[in-house]
């Protein structure tokens, strides 16, 4: 039997257990229950994800299954890929589907069910699809129409609208990430709207116009003046811009700017010099290491600012985007193969964290994809600088397994007031519930071995637990 | 008590206990046994290795004990050699021992039993011993020239032959690994041979050809140019020589090409500049530089006949050969001081996977000794790529913790299927089953602590751990 | 409630469990709890670290609270930092400290007790406080001052003077770290004191005279020349200097050297290059490659002079030291923020173990901060020259969980025998007896594990405790 073609032919019920993800000693078991029932039903904050605002503000019904669950969502897209379902077979790139479309993307998924056993996805779509759309059997060829038709019907009613879920989800705050010219109509629409008593902020991400050697730089630099009003034909105006739109975004509510670039290296150049290469640049006529270093320079000058403006500046680097060229060019970015790359805060941050690293007011929260730096770089480096936050375990280490060692690598130099709390960084709505729940989890399973060992007592384990949900993501975001 | 005399006087057993390598938790060892006895008896599929073909064609009754388990096996040299036992002492790169030599070696074994404690050779060994010898007692000074007895009795049997002891070990597919040179003599005969049941197939290991830096290269290439009947001064006349030996191979049963360089970068060559440094190499005129770019535009020619002919790649890169250059010069290669250096495969196999990656049959099996791209790197390539296979650990991973290791490592992001299943590598014909109940054990213990978690049903693993042994060898190396 | 003010109102007891840090599943934990009964009251080996041999010779008592247990140890006051307290406000730099002001100190760890959760500085504490000073309540704003009276007034007895706690702790010897121009005044004195039994030894640290890059070395150099009584104004001069006072350490009881650098790479000069280097380093000359490449063949010279007196090389590289230069330069080194570096082994140490990795006496004992090299370059190092060793986890690795994984990622490829034994490494004098019974539970919970998988016997688990407690540091560091 394959794993591609495991479908038994009677229904198999999906039941998520209500103890999953709790450590299997009955013992350490019966603890982290206790304290996971103690955190469960807290309120959910979200200081980073992707979450369209005008998701919130229109309140339209969801589409359909495929759209709402698989089609823009690279994390359940990439495994089916890998198994050879072409990614034009799961509708991406495709713009909306027709019912036939979505209905035989759904069955893709089910008929492949096999091939996410193991990983969160298939957590994460199980505790969706049961505790959400109230789906009682396991995914499969011979169950995907009846779960179709299902989750479709749920779709159909008023308390299935984005709104809707939004209040049922328990989301306290939940976090954009949004253009710097983005005017943020949206976000304001939203605040005036007062139906609507949801917190969603804005989070300021600048990437594009801080790679002075992507293709189409120079228009963007040239765009962002227009939305600041400012002449950016100069280094001097391009960080007047860039400096009055993040005003904008904190007056829209924002609390974090954040960045992604291929390393978090943050040498400053004289401001001659760099002047200079921003001209170049713009002139198209800066070499590729010019274009790195000014990229560098201008990462340093965004903590600068945020030692000004008090945006959390939040780091989530070294990924290799769009690895393959030819799927980058039919279907776009985000389309799973995103590879992570080697990471070094060490060195790469010393000139930003010499200059800012014990400023007043000034927090860097570090996210990595290689777990190597969790305990050789980011504890150590969150253990001494009050400025420094370890960022939870993200997108690939977003996962049970890579979340444990995450608080085993980190805990012990840093300890736990100085990690971020979770975040979930999801484009996929439906999915934050189950994500932060799995988060909950995990750490109070965590909590509860090192009471069973003896390393923490009861009653901080309960304080601790709680923390991690509340204080933790409101103290390192600045919520 | 030193561990280097920490023979017990009286015998003391062994034996090796049915549940070892399950999880301890009482529960989570319940179903692990189940699930394991579920797979125990199946048939063994050694896609990748190094037993000579010649021992099945000869099926000479194996020398004696040491030259069956310690001489040959740098696995079990190194730690003995680290503990102070000269590699001359263990008969290394000696010839055939006289049943003195031989005893005096094997009481080196014993005496130094200690020395394996924690260790996977101890636990093959062990296995060995009591399952395929029926030794009864733990090997120390005292017991050293018992079990020396009872195992060489036992290799005068009929039944301890090779082609006995492949029935035995219940192996259905056995794959060698040969110089594109090699005319395959042993496996045609095998082929031939109508009292041979077993199926014993060349794997193409072209790395000699492929390094232009190495001594002896020029040489090399000639001698493929004869093996091919080939003009091979030319880069193409080269190619075709490849090209020709890959074709012979596939029609004597390979379904492989294994390759082992110093890193996996597959930087393409313009065709002219390509032609040009392969003749400057056989010249002795191309720098260091040039040797080592050239050597990563072969390899990715490799991918493209791999397309071509339908031959699986397999990538075991990141060693430093024979570290010790005064060992390497007095007893050869493959003597225990090949020491891992730090891999890279995101950046360096981008230009292979943009041409062939999603291409129709191309398969690429990744294997690594740097635990970090476990999670970093191949599970996410694995996780998108249709032709990306995640190799099992191998080598100083292939033992109880580093498995468990990459398991929770590459699972949450690319799943179950695709991994490669269980590569023995070994040159150890006795460690064969030994190897891979080790696997089945450890695979079964994930899979029951995933239940025990409630990550998994119970069918599913039941169904998982069957095709991590039978499913997955074969789909990854198309057996 | 915060973390940071989660004292509760009434005392809390503090009461460290027997089986702390033990494994929890039951039956597990019941042989390791034997196995720790069996080696928990051997003597203490305490090979490398940083106690000043002065406060033994001088024996008089501790100051006050602050000053013993937070003011000088880096381990404490870096996490207060990071919690936002000032070093200032902690005494750092500061001199002796009133008794108010060493009173404020302890408030302020009370007072942020909670931010220590899960880290191994609580633990330490928590049983040098309870098992030391036999106090019996948690820390925290409301137990602090209660708490500093406590061993206020311990300090004063007699009992807690140094040579007394030297006796209780069980030391058996205490190896401190020693400059290579210092007399040995201390270690001569104590030697020589006939109502003093311990034996404290010397270590032999050269690292700031070999490191011709650093601002001061020209005079470093001088000073040197001036103990050794050699002039030092060549390199051969110079080199006659360090192995005179090699031999001057080695008269006084030394039996290692210890190194630290920001890698290990030990490439050859050519001898005339080499002293050409050295004379124009001296003069200020000399370019930082041309400083870095003299200090890598210094280290290579450190190992020949190891082969010819016996000192056993320690290496403690890649730390990024005084990450943040304003503190550096206002409260010196060693407060806090050295921040690990990537380390590599393979390559680097290739030509020192090519020309001395066999040599007769000649050892070498491996330090890491990057766990990343444990499985893949100084376990498979360990594992095959007779001279290397696996080091213990060492400073931010010193705690549970990072010892555990250092088991599980060493001990499949080395063995128990190739690794080091623990080393405290610190300069915190009433930590020392709480660090080395911390590594005896794991270790003890690490055997008792892979008994519990039957993966070793229930006798050589009892015997490995021993040995690692006992012949493991003795053979390692040769005392």
């Amino acid at each position: 039997m394959s794993a591609l073609s495991a479908a038994p032919a009677r229904p198999v019920p999906l039941r998520p257990h209500p103890h999953r993800l709790l450590p299997p000693d009955p013992g350490v078991r019966a603890l982290a229950r206790r304290l996971y029932e103690s955190v469960r039903e807290l309120p959910i904050l979200s200081p980073h994800g992707h979450v369209d605002p005008r998701l919130l503000l229109d309140d339209e019904p969801f589409a359909d299954p495929a759209a709402l669950l698989i089609t823009p969502d690279h994390y359940v897209t990439r495994l089916l890929h890998a198994s050879g379902v072409p990614l034009a077979d799961l509708g991406v790139g495709a713009g909306p589907l027709t019912e036939d479309q979505a209905r035989a993307v759904w069955r893709r998924l089910c008929e492949h069910w096999a091939v996410y056993r193991g990983t969160p996805v298939r957590y994460w779509l199980e505790s969706e699809l049961a505790e959400i759309f109230g789906v009682t059997e396991r995914p499969g060829p011979d169950s995907a129409d009846r779960i179709y038709d299902q989750v479709a019907d749920r779709l159909t009613r008023e308390e299935y609208r984005p709104r809707a879920l939004f209040r049922r989800f328990g989301i306290e705050v939940l976090a954009t990430t949004d253009d710097p010219c983005d005017d943020l109509a949206a976000h304001r629409a939203l605040a005036a709207d007062p139906t609507w008593q949801g917190r969603v902020v804005p989070t300021f991400r600048p990437d594009r116009y801080l790679e002075p050697g992507r293709p189409g730089w120079a228009q963007d630099v040239t765009r962002l003046g227009e939305a600041a009003d400012t002449d950016t034909s100069t280094l001097d105006g391009f960080l007047h811009a860039l400096a009055s739109r993040r005003r904008y975004f904190v007056e829209h509510g924002a609390t974090s700017a954040d960045h992604s670039h291929a390393d978090v290296r943050t040498d400053p150049l004289e401001p001659a010099e760099a002047a200079h290469l921003f001209v170049a640049a713009l002139a198209g006529e800066a070499s590729d290491g010019a274009c790195t270093a000014l990229r560098r320079h201008l990462l340093l000058e965004m903590a600068r600012m945020s030692c000004e403006d008090g945006l959390v500046m939040t780091l989530h680097p070294a990924v290799a985007r769009n690895h393959h060229a030819p799927t980058f060019e039919r279907f776009g970015p985000d389309t799973g193969h995103d590879i992570p790359l080697r990471a070094e805060f060490t060195t790469a941050l010393r000139p930003l964290l010499e200059r800012y690293g014990t400023a007043d007011g000034f927090q860097l929260v570090l996210f990595t994809l290689d777990e190597t730096v969790f305990s050789r770089e980011i504890a150590p480096l969150a253990g001494f600088y009050p400025s420094v936050y370890a960022g939870a375990p993200w997108w690939f280490l977003d996962s049970p397994d890579a979340i444990r060692r995450y608080r085993r690598a980190v805990t012990e130099t840093a300890g736990f007031t100085r990690t971020s709390g979770f975040v979930d960084d999801t484009r996929a709505f439906c999915s934050i519930p189950a994500r932060h729940d799995m988060s909950r989890r995990l750490d109070c399973g965590v909590l509860a071995e090192l009471v069973a060992e003896h390393r923490l007592e009861e009653d901080e384990a309960f304080e601790t637990a709680a923390e991690l949900v509340t204080d933790n993501p409101r103290r390192a975001f600045k919520l």
